[in-house]
């Protein structure tokens, strides 16, 4: 399926639908003591209806420096077929890091769903300069989260971007 | 410690023995079934010894998309400082991809010593755009373990490298 394809596919209410999912799994992460940040991966690859996997960052439940959002996404989506990440869009409730970005470069799924960018902002021009398209929802509610969660857990906030 | 700190305390005798440790890391993932790349993180943050973490590309082991080899390592060396970050040489059997390199990008690791990139390469020219040092070795060991086993499993490899 060709990007402008997938982007049809994509309405706006399944936009909503999805960040709100994402949303959920960063309150899930919060409840379990950790940093508020969720993502979701649905894929077309059937060219009609969505599959999605889901993930939230694990620092803190996990302690591990690697489980952000999106990589717990990923993980838990398992090994799929190149073609698959090819034919799907990659939400998260904040603009992907550089790691999270390169694993949307290594997979080349080509639309990311970016919750937020005001709390922090990952290389999303270099994403675009590889060809990903990229939607800025500017959502508070995910706005909100951060900031909340920034101003009680400043160390904890920079030890996971690597400040 | 400065970058030029770090670089003068890593001889050329302790290159090749991380690079060492790296490949056996390879070659336990290939007596386990699994993609032959290993990784090791050395880290100095005492300014006189090293101190080392390592893993291997997990994705058979694992069933897990996320763990290449460095990011394998990454995980194995748990939450660390930032600062110890930044004062760490990541080693890695093969040129790290997208992922594993926006992973040095986001931990800012000064300094990354690659076995070979003939069988892959990587966003090299990115990571030395943005400040990264790169040593590379062409070392004929890691040239050979990739060689036999994308020879041997094309399309495993394929599925790593999202081709």
């Amino acid at each position: 399926m060709a990007v402008e394809d997938l982007m049809r596919l994509l309405t706006e209410d399944q936009i909503e639908y999805f960040m709100g999912l994402a949303i959920q799994e960063a309150e899930k992460g919060l409840a379990e003591g950790g940093i508020p940040i969720g993502s979701v991966l649905a894929e077309a690859s059937d060219g009609r209806c969505w599959h999605t996997y889901a993930g939230h960052n694990q620092r803190v439940q996990k302690s591990d420096p690697i489980l952000h959002a999106e990589m717990d996404c990923l993980k838990n989506a398992g090994r799929l077929r190149s073609d698959v990440y090819q034919e799907s869009v990659l939400f998260s409730t904040l603009s992907p890091c550089d790691m999270c970005s390169g694993a949307v470069l290594l997979y080349k799924i080509p639309i990311v769903v970016i919750g937020e960018n005001e709390t922090f902002r990952g290389p999303e021009a270099y994403l675009m300069s590889m060809g990903v398209k990229l939607i800025r929802m500017n959502d508070s509610r995910c706005i909100k989260l951060m900031r909340d969660f920034i101003k009680k857990n400043p160390k904890l906030w920079n030890e996971d971007i690597g400040v």
